[in-house]
């Protein structure tokens, strides 16, 4: 059996496959490449654990042969994705050879498209877009973090949002009535003691969590909220046209990702209106375990995960 | 003996007094009062095993009586003010009692001002504009941490100057020539495994040390630093002028804090046409320190903390 993980920083996915068939998928909390230090590193083996029993609840007898997981906030080979992979085979208990680990935008990436065939924009919990060109280079834009970028993720989505209301508080300005009334739904009060906690207290994962809640509220006339989604397609639009500009060759482009919905999709390209782009909405845990079929059903297993125009 | 404390992002700044006079002075590791994890309260138990080092290698014969202690990123009362207030009473051995916990800005602004007196805004790791008003009641704007808000102070100032490098290179265009040369002078290659290392797995601190460089980098003519430099005024005269709206009454306005540096100083004045501001230089620990002085003492020291015109 082959288990493929798509590790983002608000969940875990993955799939279980034997013989080119999906037999189990589930989630798990949340796992990033950023094990910059002990406590991180000690947090990623606690995830692993979880991410463990998630697999074994959900199939007993699970006899694993290879693991592929895509990470997100590392590459392949760079040391934090080779400490995942020991990780990796102690807590499933293969040798190491049996695990690969690459960023999760790579494998993403092979979901879609051949190497050169095309251009993926991504908004998840933070965003980039990301191309693998016909030699098999990365070439990105954006991707940078929660800190540095991610502009239209769904973490900075959130966040812009409690930025913006205690903006308007500070300008003596009324409160936006259906943004605000969302977020109180879900945090209770927004006053700063609530919100501080909330925001420097809790996993990225809860902020992030809030984002469909702007999204409703735009759609339903929040001027705020629109505001913040405007900003987001626009920005996702950038990080797409200067991957595109720099690199012309690959003209087929698909938006995907959580953050991605529909009605910032429909934003999006209106402000890409030279570009033909797709909505892409394949499940990458199953690409990466079909894509480590053994090769008996391997020809139909790559079938099924490569090809754009599936 | 008295120990003030002022404490925060970026450093612990500490002053040891006895009958109105300063003994000492020192610095430990940053302290905040972001204490929402175990992780978090473990790492202030360190810092301030950090702290009692540095004020017992400079003092050794020290013999305390009281502490008072002004910590960014929490308010007097809260759970993490007691929890922090406990701490200090163990690590110097003494009754809680004799533990008095602030918020840093309170006590700031007692460093300038009587309640009702003026307002302060203030430009450390973080931002914020903060003042007392006659029945010593706090009012505020802006001061939401580095993941809300903090814009003008010296985190915000040095993440701005690395979100700009890279927004720069994805839109194809040449670096900003003197902020790259200075920036690279301090990290390295500005390659992203490097700056993301940097940015998520340092400290705090390590990003804010950034901020001088961006302010000389403007001083010497970079667009793209005069470009941050000039927003962080305009973000920090909005802080204050809000503030002031809502409170007329209080006229006397002082800036002070490390970020706010002369070069800013002048370009916040041009933003704020209608308002008298004057730049404040005062020592906080020494204050803290002293208004801690026992009673014989007591009119002496009030007098040296507490008269704005000093």
């Amino acid at each position: 059996m082959q288990l493929g993980i798509d590790a983002g920083a608000t969940r875990v996915k993955w799939s279980l496959a034997h013989h080119g068939n999906i037999l189990a998928r589930g989630d798990a909390p949340a796992l990033t490449g950023h094990l910059f230090s002990k406590t991180q590193q000690g947090n990623a083996t606690e995830r692993l654990q979880h991410l463990h029993a998630s697999v074994h609840q959900a199939w007993p007898d699970v006899n694993l042969s290879s693991v592929l997981a895509g990470i997100t906030g590392l590459d392949a080979g760079e040391p934090s994705a080779l400490t995942l992979r020991t990780l990796l085979s102690r807590t499933f208990a293969l040798p190491e050879q049996a695990v690969q680990v690459h960023s999760d935008l790579h494998l993403t990436y092979l979901a879609y498209y051949e190497p050169g065939a095309g251009a993926l924009l991504y908004a998840g919990t933070g965003s980039i877009a990301y191309l693998l060109d016909s030699q098999g280079k990365a070439h990105r834009t954006g991707g940078y973090g929660y800190l540095l970028g991610d502009e239209g993720g769904a973490w900075w989505l959130a966040r812009e949002s409690l930025k913006c209301l205690l903006r308007i508080k500070d300008d003596g300005q009324p409160p936006p009535p259906v943004l605000t009334a969302k977020l109180q739904s879900s945090l209770g009060p927004l006053d700063w003691p609530t919100l501080r906690a909330f925001v420097y207290g809790s996993e990225r994962s809860h902020l992030a969590s809030l984002a469909p809640l702007v999204t409703e509220a735009a759609q339903e006339g929040d001027p705020v909220a629109q505001a913040i989604i405007a900003n987001a397609a626009r920005e996702l639009a950038r990080l797409l046209s200067n991957l595109t500009r720099l690199h012309p060759a690959q003209h087929d482009l698909t938006a995907c990702g959580g953050a991605l919905t529909p009605f910032v999709f429909t934003l999006l390209r209106s402000y890409l209106p030279h570009h033909q782009v797709t909505y892409g909405q394949r499940c990458v845990s199953d690409a990466n375990a079909l894509r480590l079929t053994p090769a008996s059903a391997e020809g139909h297993a790559e079938k099924r995960v490569l090809r754009p125009s599936q």
